[in-house]
């Protein structure tokens, strides 16, 4: 399973914090990161991943991988700027937002298009009854309050999917 | 100017006689649309700038014209996806989001990281304090009351920026 | 009908000239211009069909329209790279390729890719038994002697296109 | 340091065999394969490769992971079309073409662009006067006799380049 997180490039001490818990908890499961490969929550969770053992995918925005954290164990420079956010979306069977400003909330309106569970932790506070109006597939969006509960809820939201699907 | 016009591809009536609306004000001020080239609003906006004599540009998300709505100047099948919002995004000089789906919320989260102004009408209640903490440039998300009132609001923003800006 | 024309960024006189002639055929036959937006062979065939009343869309590979020659009719700003090149050649019915370096030649794959007519002025020789090998559908690699050939032999294979096609 | 090997998804016996042979050699050396994700070309350097105990990454064109062949180590479902070829290129250090259509004609001629060295094992002819023209940073097209030799002058031509380049 490859699960996606997503976060600003400027993360504060507990967002950094949340993102490496994330990261360990996701190599323990024995699953994969992806993120943007830059800075901030995607250094932190690279890092957290990586540390414990896993593996952590970067798209980058730019054709340069001196833009990546050096905690990623593949760097994928697509250059294509912010619809590189697409394909950091696409690649996980669920994503997890943590903090966020408007790259993350980009992010999140992605995935909820293409169907995929989304778990938030301290980041956008969305008008549910839209949400439910809109969701169609496997697409959600649940609230975390740690980010161990956070990998716990992504996991199971894949788990509870139609065999075969995505 | 371009202002980009973003909604969902199943409008309800009033979202369709909205950005029908829209369209015509565009076309009046003599500006371009942009949108995603499809139905529902993407529709009805191009519907309301062409039959008032102005341009509208539709990006659409496969390779196949036959996909798009039949009131569009110009088509340009991108063959991307959901990343084709992106480009949406980026051909406006503003961004007016009328309802809305996971495309038009992602769609708003692009515009503001480019640090464009989005006016919306009857779309998604997003939190004030994370908006203005991460806003930079001209990004701005600004609520209207009626059509015309988006695209004056839209048009003023824009006036606004400093010269040589985009 | 869009006719895409491709070239280098950096035109020789006789490119430049000949880029100019092919704007000028297309905007004769009422037909659009769709470009990469830029300086050189892609400049030459915006300030040849604009200046002949047509019209000339320009795909950038950036979000700075600053980036865009003075001709386009529309600028359309990707922000994707070269990926843009993919959009430039997928909006045309027909690709037209006047000189041309490793951009140019990446839009030709891409064009017989997508099963499009590509007419070439001074461009790549390339092998016609591995061409005839992969073409398929409306694919096909075909010489003109000057731009307004090229411009009669892609108007030409569109027409010859089964109806609804593309 | 990661290799693209690029052709076409219906291969030859022997273009089958020879992409086998590359993906082992990549993997020997310790470099990581990146690669479309299909099958043909694709399958077979990614089947080398993570049998010889390598890895393999995949860059899909659809959003369907279903669409990878067996042998990923990661799959990367982009939702780009044929867009994804430039993300396919611009994640290697060096490209190794083998035999190849259309979609490999526009990986050849991205990476050049790029500035990349490509290898190239029965794949296209071009003309060696015009790319020597245009070829800048590091561009090469230079043709291999054997899956090995392949492998080795993508390893030396990316050894050749500046350090901290790319």
């Amino acid at each position: 399973m490859m699960i996606s997180v997503c976060g600003p490039n400027e993360a504060t001490e507990q967002e950094y914090a949340d993102a490496v818990a994330i990261g360990q908890a996701i190599a323990s499961a024995d699953h994969t990161v992806v993120c943007g490969g830059r800075q901030g929550v995607m250094e932190a969770v690279a890092k957290g991943a990586t540390e414990a053992g896993g593996t952590a995918i970067g798209i980058l925005p730019t054709y340069d991988t001196r833009d990546a954290n050096p905690f990623l164990t593949h760097r994928i420079p697509t250059g294509l700027g912010h619809a590189r956010n697409t394909i950091v979306v696409a690649s996980g069977d669920a994503v997890i937002a943590v903090g966020g400003g408007f790259g993350t909330l980009s992010e999140i309106g992605l995935a909820l298009k293409m169907g995929k569970p989304v778990i938030h932790l301290n980041s956008w506070d969305l008008d549910s009854d839209r949400i439910a109006h809109f969701a169609d597939d496997d697409a959600s969006y649940t609230p975390a309050s740690s980010p161990n509960e956070a990998v716990r809820l992504a996991i199971d939201a894949v788990a509870r999917q139609a065999p075969g699907h995505g």
